[in-house]
């Protein structure tokens, strides 16, 4: 009910979005923002963004990672704050959780979903993790992500490229996989990416989507940003979206961490549907999700896995 | 010694293998051939080529999937002959194994390694399989794989492509892990590069190589070929070769299969170093497999998995 209200709102003011009334086509609005050292305007920007993916008959809209601060190991501890955890949106303090408070407020006002991209989140225990919220169309925290995987990385070809997280980020040990109207969706953030068995755990618990707010850089990016995008909906026959802020360049800020951008979503068959390029926007694109049963049946691999012969298994669980 | 008497033979006629004594090389050779319904004329042309490649310089020569008769159902059973098993090369029929005994004698004649693609096998049971040889330059059998997924697909979108290879192959149990001179290879049959949990197994048994004598098709092709290649590549940090036969029009024969051709080599970054494009010939690509280490150390995530959350593991032993 609760969607249709949404659907209507938008209806009567806007016929663009008639597409959203089919209920087999969820549309995915992505926020690629420019990120800079200035908070209180990352915050305001990202609201700006949700917006305009509203405007445009987003049924769901996505933030990069680490969009409310500068990407850099020194800048995780400066710009934390308290995130709340799955149905806990009621108690949120906007002076303490200033990032989360404006996405629950802007899910609720515009009556539409959010995969929150990720803010670096400080604990009660101290730690500082990098966290991903999910936001419902009423404005409650379903699902909350630590990036599972740090990105500590030493690359000296093709270019030199080093990031250590680990300096200041503490790792999460949870799965999230969160029910949807569109189905579940699994999140991960950036390097979880590059773990094909943590998405195969997600798509055998039953993932139609995987999300991954990212931000990769200009080494890496270029090399393989969307040939895991594309592998990991292929392999696992889901719809795949991965949302980076706005390339910026290293004179501009961030520390000189320059995000690749290209916030790309591909279909279950491996076709790119929406590449944004590296400016900053916001850009929308349906997925028809009668595609994924589709292409399941189509090449049916996900049935003729050999149990006798090998396993992906969860081992956090008795 | 044998390899460094077989470098020297090379090295004594021709300036141009002189790379080859650099151990940290691997010059691999594909052997992309046009396939006909003429048995003879096939073992012959594959005799030719693996000739030409070693003519060219390399240590170790691949063939195509199904490279001594037509890829089609029914002719599976009517190609199918006797494959011997590891070590049993001194006991080929050359009646009863023709494919085999060609390549274990061409391998011993060229002093090269061969990974023989694949052929119909007739086993002692009765069954059907579809199974690859890789051969020693000493003329050795020293690895034996049967597909272990069967190529049952059915796809409507976005043309059709039926295939069922179930109607009359039976499928593989076994793992195919071979030492090389150059390290561990792995070898999988065209569909089971489908599946990542088969790469990651033999990865995580000490592949640094994964070949896959393959025959996509004119809609998988396109679509996924090169997306599986590079992602077995980067999610495991191998070289990865598919060797296809060349693309034959279905007017040509092959009952109406088309293979996809593009035979391929990946580095462990994930760059394409070799696509043979459609056409029939051989070619050669020179594999620096000190890359191997270099992308392991740079990007390590194979020592960042959370074996407290997930894992791939074999089931087919204690």
């Amino acid at each position: 009910m609760r969607l249709l209200g949404a659907r209507f709102l938008r209806f009567t003011t806007r016929s663009m979005s008639m597409s959203s009334i089919n209920a087999s086509i969820v549309r995915l609005g992505l926020c690629q923002m420019s990120v800079t050292a200035d908070k209180a305007r990352n915050i305001a920007v990202a609201a700006e963004h949700v917006a305009s993916a509203c405007e445009q008959g987003s049924d769901l809209v996505m933030l990069p990672e680490i969009w409310n601060g500068p990407y850099a190991s020194t800048a995780f501890p400066e710009y934390a704050e308290a995130v709340p955890g799955v149905g806990e949106a009621g108690s949120i303090d906007a002076d303490a959780s200033p990032s989360s408070y404006m996405l629950t407020q802007t899910a609720k006002k515009h009556k539409v979903w959010l995969i929150g991209g990720s803010v670096s989140e400080r604990a009660e225990d101290g730690k500082i993790y990098n966290t991903c919220l999910v936001v419902n169309s009423e404005g409650e925290v379903v699902g909350k992500h630590r990036k599972v995987h740090l990105f500590d990385i030493d690359v000296r070809k093709p270019k030199k490229m080093f990031f250590k997280e680990s300096d200041t980020l503490s790792a999460g040990d949870t799965w999230t996989l969160v029910d949807t109207p569109w189905g579940k969706l699994g999140v991960g953030i950036c390097y979880d990416i590059r773990f094909p068995d943590m998405a195969m755990v997600l798509r055998q618990e039953g993932a139609r989507f995987l999300v991954y707010p990212a931000a990769f850089n200009t080494v890496t990016g270029p090399a393989h940003w969307e040939l895991l995008a594309r592998g990991r909906a292929v392999d696992n026959q889901v719809f795949v979206a991965l949302c980076s802020p706005a390339r910026v360049t290293a004179e501009e800020g961030n520390n000189g961490y320059v995000a690749y951008g290209h916030s790309t979503v591909v279909d279950p068959w491996g076709e790119v549907t929406l590449d944004m390029g590296t400016g900053a926007g916001v850009q929308v694109v349906d997925c028809n999700i009668d595609r994924i049963d589709e292409v399941r049946a189509s090449v049916p691999y996900w049935t003729q896995k050999r149990a006798d012969m090998y396993t992906v298994m969860r081992t956090d669980r008795a």
